[in-house]
């Protein structure tokens, strides 16, 4: 295995559906050409954002498809595994490592509660079923369970296991994470935290759904972070952050996909019973994007 | 559509899998054969205990007519229906009604929130989609949702809508819910609550996981019910209910496997990451089931 | 010790406060007397519809010595020992039994989690404080603690802790502590239960707030219990329990002290911040209350 | 009243006990003043680590008077007032304010849940108590409501409410407060939080346990971050960083006052029956300390 180090911007990518729930794979496309034009480093298809909990494997194998495809090797493409079995999630990593993407995140919603040993077993053998880099992911508002020191320790023994992306929000437990095992493993920030602090702390990127509202503030807050240029990185994201308290009010993927839509990408509404963003929330989101330069009408 | 009217022991059938995780349809046959001999008044695949939030579509589809084909018309099937879309619940409830079912258990799983107007739309459509009766389900413990009396009262209007499963363990909420609906929807009794309690607010049944290891004495303890005989079975629902505490203390699905190996049925473990019984858990439903006649080695 | 055996109808008798927050003791009095008259079978102040996490020990102690000197020997008190540290609830239980309560509930609320071993200590030790009869009060709704079954096999230990006071409305965890530790330990009902249950699983008596505004009707549920005429019970019991839903709607004392103004009682409201009853909840308590017969004007 | 604007590191002052429960007044002294030499720029005794939630009045009084005694006007004494009710929580403000302290922080904790009214009105009513300045304080771990932006805003308006202290950990909960109402409300980093980052969003100080251990390097990072020297600060907050590490894992008030002890300050231990740290947990913090410089032993 070539070696590849993920950092930098990766929207996550919506899936663009019309009135049937079916996949629009044009607007797929064509918001992968646009991204990639406005400069992301990377694309996570069929993470939160990306519904990636809501989609049968024939759906999800057929986005991760076109983006691949439209994508053609410009930014590597970091593509949503998410399951809830074992079998299935370790079936579901193989194929789309056949797929031709670069790196597999790997999301574990639950039913039945769960526990810290079963945790670990479950991203072992996903890491195993795979040759790419793997991002571990972790949501504690939406499952039953949560990364444990103790269990990352044992999660960054496997060769692959790179990456985590943590999207409890609590900004002390990533800190601790990154005192515990920050040489071994790279945080990527999620929009439930303060992407620059993320970067204080040594994150490598931001792995989210508002990158797709916002490609190129979100890199231009990212570089400032690189270039350790602190003062105009926290006043940078002080503007964004009202994105951010709209995503907290409303859905996340209903925020974005309205966002898109305004944005001139037919990406449809998130798949019912999932929120729809009511027309109070649609003018709150237009005016931020209005306010942020990301709306030119 | 001739009316029916489900009522009785309908044990939650369990999903027989091999070390691969794949289905073993002679298991589940025998299974279903089993408990239609032991007198149970209906089946239920697919439910909590069944494993339905863990499988993908072609799974359930196989594991419906198996036991369709295998209860041969001799008690009603009624077939869970478990998706996180809309779109997904409708499509596979209409599929499953095809199939030759009696009824459908629709079940809500979730990943983002969702709110009670959702919730409503939600059960409305899969009723819609169907003719047969529908049968509610909630289990707040497992889902970010509950039923208010108010959805309730809305549901109720769907024709086809008639029972309801609360698996929420709060008799109380149970009896607030008969109080306000209960000449317009009948109750079965989940192994979260007491089943003879249930059965004494008019519940019409227990559709649970126990029944598939213990349906005779299931079924003693309704008709005991049915027939008042309410100090009978308070003290027979007193000797039931150690096994009820093994499974809250350990998982549902874990237990009712382990004792149906142990009864001479060969259903497999919960497909990991779910939990399974370790020797002590073994040990314990063991001595239940020998303690209420229902392991003959 | 003389050996007493508490049972029947104990209600947790309210705290009359004026608009300044200071205690009605007059009111109190006749509110003793009212429910004796009436025919409960004991009185329990300071429980948490007596708002006693609210008060201060001066404030208490009053309330004791009031309730005390006004049952003046007809029925037992259990006065409620509400304090959020061991030594502080030692002394306020030794002193409660000095006041010449005829037990005391015990009633642990939470500030920072604490953990099992710890909840067995200070349970132990206000044991080993008095003389008496203790009754163990859990509400896993309103501390960051409850009883596990282990737990509670140690407390049996100890001589005069003889009841168990469980309000978190799961009937299955009550069966089960029967079933574990039933012969060492009697139970209580409270509100979150429905009481006819708990007799029928061997509670003996119902100690709670909508006993202040109907005991003559819970009386009545308590003796038919005692037949076992369930039938009639049950048919009592769904007729009482509108009172409950409005409970759990609005707040607990708000709702019963609102009852007792309607019923000549000069209670006043709970101590705010506690939520008041608004115009429309006014209506519904005083509806539920002309239904039940509970209210001559 | 003359203004004060109050900033830097205020140690959330420990409240020494004896076996029996009792307060050491020698100790409390002296901790103070060992607190000044090391120039601390404020202090708050009966906060949570003051464990002001399990005092009664008498007590409370007592450490305020000591304190302030002790300070004697060195530095500013905002002292911790915790009361469930609104009329308890008005009178000891009011009494505290007489004793001489410069600012209250206002706790709530809860015993029945409350709504966002009764939340605004509660802490309303204490501001108009006083003339001194206000801190809000909320921790919606240890409670059942949370400040939201809308009570934010109404709180706000009362003139002498200027300060906030949250202790959620959720720093982008404490952005979106400082996007709305930073321009009205000054805000204390808690240690849930990483204190820098609250600096960097504009945060005036830190009001903590830790402070109490080490109040040099608390100082140090405090200044570092006046004159933005964030690198640096970042540096040293990774170093700091073990000891809230170890306070997330056990108790906070069992860590600080166990430091103490090492420390040469016999605070005793908290309050029976909050956790105690067991000997390993000894260890820990005293190896963090001893690294940190914070023990000449």
């Amino acid at each position: 295995m070539k070696e590849k180090f993920f950092s930098g911007i990766y929207p996550y990518i919506v899936t663009p559906f019309n009135d049937k729930g079916h996949l629009k794979e044009g607007v797929l496309g064509d918001l992968v050409d646009h991204l990639i034009h406005k400069g992301v480093h990377g694309l996570t298809p069929l993470g939160s954002t990306g519904e990636g909990a809501y989609l049968d494997w024939p759906t999800k194998r057929r986005v991760i498809e076109v983006v691949v495809e439209a994508a053609n090797g410009r930014v590597p493409v970091i593509a949503g595994v998410n399951n809830l079995t074992t079998h299935g999630a370790v079936y579901e990593a193989a194929e789309t490592e056949q797929l031709g993407v670069d790196g597999i995140l790997a999301v574990l919603p639950t039913y039945f509660p769960i526990s810290d040993q079963q945790v670990a077993a479950h991203f072992k053998a996903i890491a195993r079923a795979v040759s790419c880099p793997v991002v571990l992911y972790t949501n504690p508002k939406f499952a039953t369970w949560d990364f444990t020191i103790d269990t990352l320790k044992v999660l960054v023994e496997e060769n692959n296991i790179r990456y985590l992306k943590d999207a409890s929000g609590n900004i002390g437990k990533l800190m601790s994470i990154v005192t515990a095992v920050g040489d071994r493993i790279k945080i990527f920030s999620a929009s439930a935290h303060i992407p620059m602090f993320v970067f204080m702390l040594g994150g490598v990127g931001w792995m989210a759904g508002p990158a797709c509202l916002i490609p190129e503030q979100s890199i231009t807050l990212y570089e400032m972070a690189c270039q350790k240029r602190w003062e105009e990185a926290l006043n940078l994201q002080k503007q964004l952050w009202p994105l951010n308290v709209a995503f907290q009010r409303y859905s996340l993927a209903a925020c974005v996909k309205a966002g898109l839509e305004m944005q001139g990408f037919p990406v449809g509404v998130p798949l019912p019973p999932q929120k729809q963003l009511d027309s109070e929330g649609k003018k709150i989101v237009e005016k931020i994007l209005r306010d942020l330069g990301a709306l030119n009408i």
